[in-house]
């Protein structure tokens, strides 16, 4: 049977993907990455009760510590969370190349599993200007990681989600039964999503409209 | 002044490249992984002394465990580390893409510190046949992180040994007046070197070649 590489942080993008991965009959590796940043407990959680949802063959936590590059609010305690509003250009939130570094590791454990596919929930549209979310950019990296395996067979990276909006993400989960309720988007808070951080905005307003209603504790 | 950011093991190659960054002018940041290689605290010395000798502006000593992945002698204790020679073929001490894993963490260093370069010694005919030590890998994946980062300065990879015969690497050590007594190449041993490994033989077959002798201690 095929099996996929899943990156999964835990939040809704990279959940819808690996439940279409799963819906496309792959085997299901599930890849997450403890890499330092604010709300990784509650992350971790989603990414271990989705993971289970999956069924997954073989699940992943990858630490790699961010901060030892520095320069963003996700990894960077000294730096605020902007929680005004989306503005233009490349935010404070961006970690260098992050999906970069998570791509290679995906790629080794690729290799190493015998993987065929990566799944990786990037959204180009909604992805506050992340240049590493772009089909450009993926497209680029596919043809330097087969170019840099070991084996004969290619690994494809699969971006089911790189043009939808973020309701047509809502809705697409909510057809395919993706138990959104598990999953988690906050950069900021643990026990309940604080509905105002640039994430938060994003799942808010996806799910406004869809018309459908988001089942996770928001702050009052 | 200009930047560049040096992948920098400690052994000759990674070495020599450093320096011949230094040798065009750019402002040095070194770049080490501890990466859970079994000769990390001789790696780790070697990489320490010779970011002294380059006048490094900076240092960052990367924690990756790659174990975290696994299929590799030269991180999973219990495989052997060959000691018979060299064969065709991609070895055992491969660790899957971990030159494109090491590419995607100095870009995102690069970024971060404005640099415009990444200087990495990848060998293409002495690399035992790691596929991601070739030029192809590494003009595909320059462009794909081109295309996956936020600043408009372009990155450059620079592979300043890529054609380069192990002799030729020790002559033009010898040139620009490299302190190869600090560097440190066996796959093995932590007080001194094997001699035997695939890494300690074509290091002691370029001295052989290039007519000099090797300063750092072997194995009797």
């Amino acid at each position: 049977m095929k099996k996929a590489v899943c990156i999964l942080s835990g939040g809704m993008d990279s959940t819808l993907a690996s439940f279409i991965a799963k819906s496309q009959g792959y085997e299901i590796i599930t890849l997450h990455f403890n890499y330092g940043q604010r709300t990784e407990s509650k992350e971790l959680k989603a990414f271990r009760d989705i993971t289970k949802e999956l069924k997954a063959i073989k699940k992943v936590e990858f630490d790699i510590d961010l901060a030892q590059i520095g320069g963003s609010a996700l990894v960077d305690e000294n730096l605020d969370v902007p929680t005004t509003g989306l503005s233009s250009g490349v935010p404070i939130t961006y970690v260098p190349f992050r999906n970069g570094i998570f791509l290679s590791i995906a790629t080794a454990l690729a290799e190493r599993e015998g993987a065929e596919a990566i799944f990786i929930g990037v959204v180009e549209e909604d992805s506050s200007g992340y240049p590493d979310c772009t089909d450009e950019f993926i497209s680029k990296f596919e043809s330097s990681l087969n170019q840099g395996t070991a084996i004969e067979q290619k690994i494809e990276i699969k971006t089911p989600l790189v043009h939808l909006k973020k309701e047509q993400i809502v809705k697409e989960a909510i057809k395919l039964n993706v138990p959104l309720n598990l999953t988690w988007s906050c950069y900021q808070l643990e026990d309940k999503a604080c509905g105002v951080c640039d994430s938060c905005r994003l799942r808010l307003k996806g799910f406004e409209v869809a018309n459908e209603v988001d089942k996770i504790p928001y702050k009052d």
